[in-house]
């Protein structure tokens, strides 16, 4: 076995848009197991969109990653070797190691997962922190039933795409807005939803105006900025806004709220949340994705970048939505 | 009896600000009571800040005020005559007969209240629709836990001082802004707040932040604006917002919430409401209210205009923050 493995870190924060120089790959050695660690050799690093808040330096909800640390990211991998008597080498295994070929983590922040029917991937996607994430802002804030009209912003992505096949599933019109004619075909005619508006074809309002014919009732956004300005001036009264992302906004452009008044003239409810920190519901919602998963209900899409050295640039491209469907790393 | 009398009506819609000119009196024919009718001679006229969005011809969350028909208002008077069996003359009720010195109404439409014991014009404040609005906010919305900080704005205004002395009574830290170091004071010395914060004084995020050493907890937002992205960078995680009002873009500014990262970064909740669409908890909320101020709990302040004709300056004054305390016109 070898003694090394590779790793990236964050070199310095970026100005504005993230940049390949913002990244170092290292070689670096294996630590020797202590007690209670585990070893794991990460086949998959997931990229998501809340890594480039943590690349500031300003403190948000969480520590800014840390400079010449690898880079925070899930993984999901297989076990090659335990001092920790709950895993043993050869299972399969989710954590957050990071942009890394391999890495130690206390067994307790693993996750055994069960590969054998399911991809390993999918535990980064429909089944890990994305899939999470559309289940809690759906059951736990917008509260849709059935006949309402949802929109997803980001529709193709990880998150969207699940949150609009789980609306559909309890009878609700689901309308998607997303980047591009071929991302806004995947999801009306692979994902099922009933609409999906292209924020790139220049009428916007119009297009939404269409799509969404009795209005919105609940609004899952991921973008922010003019995209959700627009969404709101289609709400009902009473609607409900679970606020997981503004990317527009993370590379540092401003993402105000123009709309703000109609929060008040529709008694519109709007929530900001971090799916991390609902831990106690995961067990739920797991099972739950995972039942409809198994009934072949979640259909799903991986942009796969191949090799560690690949991470940096499909995180840019994620960032600017170049992405179609969820944004893995092949490690292996 | 006389056989006239007199009423303001809405003459032209505002472009902007509201002028004198965008209002009519008018001397008009007291008409006969049917069935089931009761007329009544209003004392008091409710001024608030709802008006100006009525003025307006777009359809908020109610129908635009008709031109040329009697500008809508909350009121507070003595039954002259009834053909409803409810209602005696000598009652005291309040209504919605708008700017006028009498009118008729369904005796549904109008509550009986005791004006022997507290001033009939607190039935249009501490004990009425600003009283609830406040109420309301506090226990359905902002769930400000004793120890917490709870910050409201116009704070020596009708709504306002109310929330702020329930806080207070609730053990919270109540802090307020107001416009002026003379309304600060009374916030402060008369109203029991812990802090109020001048925000004319020319150095709000500064004085903010002395006023919530510990953050803010709740918001209850009467103004919008600048004011109200400054105390959103005082927030707390899970921290909870009421939003009632956005005074500072009644007249058509624009009142974008340009730090709208933070409900996300923040994990915020934010619930716009209209307390009128709530009657269910008006028996709750107005008897809690009532005890308080039967126990001499409830301190407020009142701005009195005397005449009929008086009411278009002082809602012009109301909406540029003139008023000290509830704003009322005296008919009678």
């Amino acid at each position: 076995m070898t003694s090394t493995y590779q790793r990236i870190v964050l070199a310095t924060r970026p100005r504005g848009s993230v940049v390949p120089e913002n990244f170092r790959l290292e070689t670096v050695a294996i630590p020797e197991l202590q007690d209670g660690e585990v070893l794991v050799q990460n086949h998959y690093l997931s990229l998501d969109p809340y890594m480039r808040g943590r690349m500031s330096a300003a403190k948000s909800y969480a520590e800014p990653q840390a400079l010449d640390a690898t880079m925070i990211g899930g993984t999901a991998g297989v076990v090659v070797a335990s001092r920790n008597p709950q895993f043993a080498a050869g299972d399969c295994v989710t954590g957050m190691l990071g942009w890394a070929g391999m890495g130690v983590a206390d067994g307790a922040l693993l996750r055994k997962v069960d590969a054998t029917h399911i991809p390993l991937s999918a535990y980064l996607g429909v089944l890990g922190m994305p899939g999470m994430t559309a289940w809690y802002g759906l059951n736990q804030i917008m509260h849709a039933k059935p006949g309402e009209t949802v929109l997803v912003t980001a529709a193709s992505g990880a998150v969207g795409s699940v949150l609009g096949q789980l609306a559909k599933l309890r009878g609700c019109r689901a309308v998607g807005v997303a980047g591009g004619a071929e991302k806004c075909a995947y999801v009306v005619n692979e994902l099922g939803f009933d609409a999906c508006v292209d924020y790139k074809a220049g009428q916007l309002e119009t297009d939404l105006a269409a799509a969404t014919p009795d209005g919105i009732d609940a609004i899952f956004e991921n973008v922010g900025g003019e995209i959700f300005d627009a969404c709101l001036t289609r709400m009902n009264a009473y609607g409900r806004i679970a606020l997981c992302g503004m990317i527009a906004g993370y590379d540092g452009s401003p993402v105000a709220i123009n709309n703000a008044r109609l929060l008040l003239t529709r008694r519109l409810s709007l929530r900001g949340f971090i799916v991390t920190e609902h831990q106690d519901l995961w067990p739920q919602g797991l099972a739950e994705l995972s039942a409809l998963m198994a009934d072949g209900k979640l259909k799903y899409r991986e942009s796969i970048a191949a090799g560690l050295a690949a991470a940096p640039e499909a995180l840019i491209g994620l960032l600017k939505g170049k992405n179609f469907g969820k944004q893995l790393v092949q490690l292996i």
